[in-house]
């Protein structure tokens, strides 16, 4: 047989013999690992330890130490799941139950399930795990396999599309139970250490809203009783601290009905925080000589079609016609700056000409994906799209990075990068790629920045750097993104003189801060639980008279405080109860004013984390707020000095 | 014969008898004033002095004193026009002719027509002029009239349209000239002082893209030589401010075909005009106690069916379909904000409720309709709706009143105010019109207000005071509005709890500072002919070294004026070229920096009006720089001191 080689993680290029699966590449590493293998990641993509391996492919070696076994874990959970079902209600028709960043999925049909069904479930479930199956891979003619599901329209469609060219046709079976699928799976229902059913909601069969209603049950699995707690408590804290929740007690925004779904209105408390993030960002740009543009939301599809966004993005746009001409809302804010950037003739002098803009984009997610403000159909993008010369990529990426990095740190979020590198298919010549990669890498590595190479994973149209960054619950979250691109000027054509004369190709670069308002600020709320910090609060102090008495004092208090979001108490409740309701309401700062505040001329200041302190003059105050408000300090520190 | 009344300008009621004609009026009122009447303005409608007048109506006498002769004697050049046309192009086929603000123009076919025709054409009508033809007035049976128009299918379509209830039908007749017309027309050609013919555009019948595309000629008409001559200048002055000529000039925006018709793209320089115009409104707002909301673009026509729109504006609104559901992009922001005020339950104390946004609307206007930034499909408005109880309309209105007076007289702009109240068809109560027509003229008088009383000329929703301005050319724009609506409240069922708690309907208010962005921005280029002042310059300060040797005092001066918008000119051109070129482009001030200057640590400033002083510290003038902006500054003032 012939040879065919496949890189490991640490580049290293490993021999193996054609036909080599997963488990074969780990025994020519070593015995230990060949013993120890669950599964393999193959350019990319998890797959069971029996996948065959290709020539050229980037082989890594999952075990249970690895980040990936938890997913194999709950893929297995999952048939755990659909075991325990069947046992239960042998009438249930299984369609498919994939692994999930938290757990596992199973989408059923032919049985009714309500949340009280879970328990029993579960409770046979943990039984399969304790009688501890040995879980196999079987293979199966594809004749075999569609007359088993004859009366399974979900996995025959399978068999049909996904599984159309196999034969045979990987299952895997445990005890009296077998699925069709591709693996990988653990070795027996015994390792899974926890498993517990979290809810049930509905959804289409291949999320269509034209096929079939499907029962979707979620589940979660670990490795152990103790990671399973820690994660129901972070659960629970996240449903609290969830930002639909929040954003109806600090009325911050609404998506009612009656307008549309996915289309969300800012109340006044929820964009006096976005104006505060979008003047951060601004002051940013405008440091770093970005220079402010605005573009339609409404195009002509011929742009669209300049851009190749139509024809990839066709499906995803509002599309309308105007005088039987087709117009688009803009998914994308590019092609309206380079449009501008067209409409000059430019020198190498002028480069990099940088634009910004708070641009609303819109796209057409199916109405069964819409949640709050995490997906929704129409959202602001801080985008900022700058043209330069090839060589000026480093200067230009530095500066985009340095103020990705001073924002994350403004909201106390960690960050992590990595590098996306060109992928096989590609546009540009070897040259512009090799040197944006070079000056990328120079960045990350002059300045120190830890960062995972993703090579191949790059856009077909330019490499970039991917940012994502860890939230208070230690969720994580895909953040900014710095793109470089080749392929939108040569679409529109655009140039530069350049010093020798003739026309040149400038690169463009995408970057955002945030990347989406909406999203960024649902993760804000989640990560601050609402207790925003004082330069984004929507109310930043609230003034409690102790009796009606003090009502001209509290307003004369306020007027000094100047330009502060300040609001008066003025309903005649008790000291008491004026405190825990700011408490509730999260309000940084609480003023207190009575008698002796009133003839003293001072005010008592109390935070939200109900530390107090008496006989504080008004100015003094106000100093810390102005201090605390330019520094965007996270937490209220007046008290702290 | 019975006895009708009619009232006069000053409220005074007349009795004539039934079947008066306008000039009948005249004459009863005095034989003076009947000789001398040209037309009449029947309930707001300039009509023939020849037309009855019915009971109740309110009748406004027109003699050659009147500012409406100057339309009449217009309307009569229209004719004068279309009679000289037939005597050299017998052929030509009319179609209409009406007055316009500026003077006349007859859509014609049937002949072809170039710029050059035009002087031939003029001294026809000149020679019409001389003859001094009696104009007079005809009546013609249907019949034939629609025989007389046999081959002149828009005359038909008049007839069977507009004069569909006529018989007899009303011709003007002078000479061998006659066309079917309303009038009123001068007596006679004579009367004509100065004629002039402007410019051929094309135009679509009925303004229709369907229809047959006519060529419409523009003239004008004054009394005097003199009159026209101020009239010419005025126009070549405008025509050098044409905002688009200025907008290219100083790259503000541009409107390119690919991205579609009416559909601005605002470059830098025009973005920070703009920034500088929200945010002077957001600050007007905010220390008036409006909150900042934003509301999406895109709503389900539920939404519109609900306001009331769909049925109104529908033929102008962008329609889309998504998911077999109408959508449909927001021809106003009203009823967004109506539903933020509806996702709350309100108390009597709560309110005025205040919102504001910089909310971007869209109309559908024919595309020949279009036009640089005055008409466009998509325009962003300062909107701000406010909530009140009925006895509040006085106190918001004052307020309101207070931004828009500041705002027009921070620009130099001299407004005219109206006051227009109930109209016949009105929804409301009698008792809720009263009181807020009373609040309303109170308001004004109380504040010694001149304005004029247009009655019937509110909303069928309430009364309104509107505003328009002159600009620096001594045209007249409309400007802000402020209405008072009884009717969205309704239509949104919205309430708060009165005092008695019961269930209560609150008052909204519609107001606007500038009203369309873009329309404002278009008169502010115009107006201010590019000269901006400081604070909404978007370069505010050149600075030209005079050799190369001083662009490094050049940039440290630059960074010492902190956030301005400063440049530092560094192209190798004589000091000569770089003052005319920044002239030229209109930047308030210079510095202009040379070896002495950087040797004392001074600058020398000069401002586009060629003032120029020397020995000056950068700190004095970014102090004055300063104070300048602050005060938003017509003129460059440093010098004046």
């Amino acid at each position: 047989m012939s040879e065919i080689v496949v890189t490991l993680p640490d580049g290293t290029e490993l021999p193996v013999e054609e036909g080599a699966t997963v488990e074969d590449v780990a025994y020519e590493i070593g015995p230990g690992l060949g013993a120890d293998t669950v599964a393999g990641v193959v350019d990319g993509e998890l797959v069971d330890k029996a996948s065959p391996v290709r020539d050229g492919a980037t082989v890594v070696i999952v075990t249970d130490q690895s980040d990936e076994y938890l997913d194999v874990l709950r893929h297995s959970a999952a048939h755990v799941f659909a075991q325990a079902l069947q046992r239960l209600y042998p009438e249930a028709k299984l369609a498919i139950g994939p692994p999930t960043d938290e757990g596992f999925y199973y989408d059923v049909t032919g049985v009714e399930l309500d949340q009280e069904d879970l328990a029993e479930i579960e409770a046979e479930m943990e039984t399969i795990v304790e009688e501890d199956l040995d879980i196999e891979r079987e293979l199966l003619s594809r004749e075999e396999a569609l007359e088993k599901y004859e009366d399974n329209p979900y996995k025959r469609d399978i068999l049909e599309n996904e599984a159309a060219d196999e034969d045979p046709v990987s299952f895997f079976v445990q005890g009296e139970f077998e699925d069709l699928c591709k693996g990988p799976h653990v070795e027996s229902t015994g390792e899974i250490g926890a498993v517990e059913l979290l809810n049930i909601s509905s959804a289409y069969w291949r999320g269509d809203e034209d096929n079939e209603t499907l029962t979707r049950v979620y589940g979660t699995a670990f490795e152990s009783e103790s990671d399973l707690e820690r994660f129901l408590e972070r659960r629970e804290e996240a449903k609290e601290r969830d930002h639909r929740k929040i954003g109806g007690e600090m009325d911050l925004f609404s998506i009612p009905e009656v307008t549309g779904p996915g289309l969300p209105l800012y109340h006044p408390s929820g964009k006096r925080i976005l104006n505060e993030l979008s003047d951060y960002a601004e002051s940013l740009n405008l440091d770093a000589d970005y220079e402010p543009v605005e573009t339609p939301h409404l195009f002509r599809t011929e742009l669209w079609k300049q851009s190749g966004h139509y024809d990839n993005y066709v499906d995803d746009m509002f599309l309308l016609d105007v005088n039987d001409e087709e117009y688009g809302l803009k998914p994308m804010n590019c092609p309206g700056h380079a449009t501008i950037f067209d409409q000059h003739s430019w020198s190498y002098r002028d480069l990099p000409v940088r634009y910004f803009e708070d641009g609303k984009v819109y796209r057409k997610e199916q109405r069964g994906e819409l949640s709050g403000l995490s997906r929704v159909w129409s959202f602001t993008i801080d985008d900022g799209h700058l043209f330069c010369r090839p060589e000026q990529i480093e200067q230009e990426i530095r500066q985009v990075m340095d103020s990705i990095f001073e924002v994350l740190e403004t909201f106390g979020l960690d960050a992590h990068v990595a590098l996306a590198t060109r992928p096989e298919k590609s546009v540009g010549s070897d040259e512009i790629w090799e040197q944006a990669e070079t000056q990328l890498r120079s960045v990350l590595e002059n300045q120190n920045i830890d960062y995972d190479l993703e090579p191949g994973d790059g856009a077909f149209y330019g490499p970039k750097i991917d940012f994502s960054f860890e939230d208070a619950l230690g969720r994580n979250w895909d953040g900014p993104t710095v793109q470089v691109d080749f392929n939108m000027p040569e679409r529109f054509d655009l140039t530069y003189t350049g010093e020798d004369n003739e026309e040149h190709r400038p690169v463009m670069i995408h970057r955002a801060l945030y990347g989406s308002y909406e999203r960024f600020f649902m993760v804000l709320v989640e990560h601050f639980n609402g207790k925003f910090p004082l330069w984004l609060a929507p109310e930043q102090v609230r003034i409690l008279p102790i009796s009606d008495d003090q009502l001209g004092y509290a307003h004369r208090v306020k007027n000094e405080l100047g330009d502060f979001r300040v609001d008066v108490e003025d309903r005649s409740w008790t000291l008491g109860r004026k405190i825990r309701e700011a408490q509730e309401d999260r309000v940084p700062y609480m003023i207190i004013v009575g008698g002796d505040e009133e003839e003293a001329g001072t005010i008592s200041v109390r935070d939200r984390k109900e530390r107090e302190q008496q006989d504080v003059t008004v100015e003094e105050f106000r100093d810390h707020l102005q201090s605390e408000y330019e520094e965007k300090r996270i937490e209220p520190d007046f008290l702290d000095e």
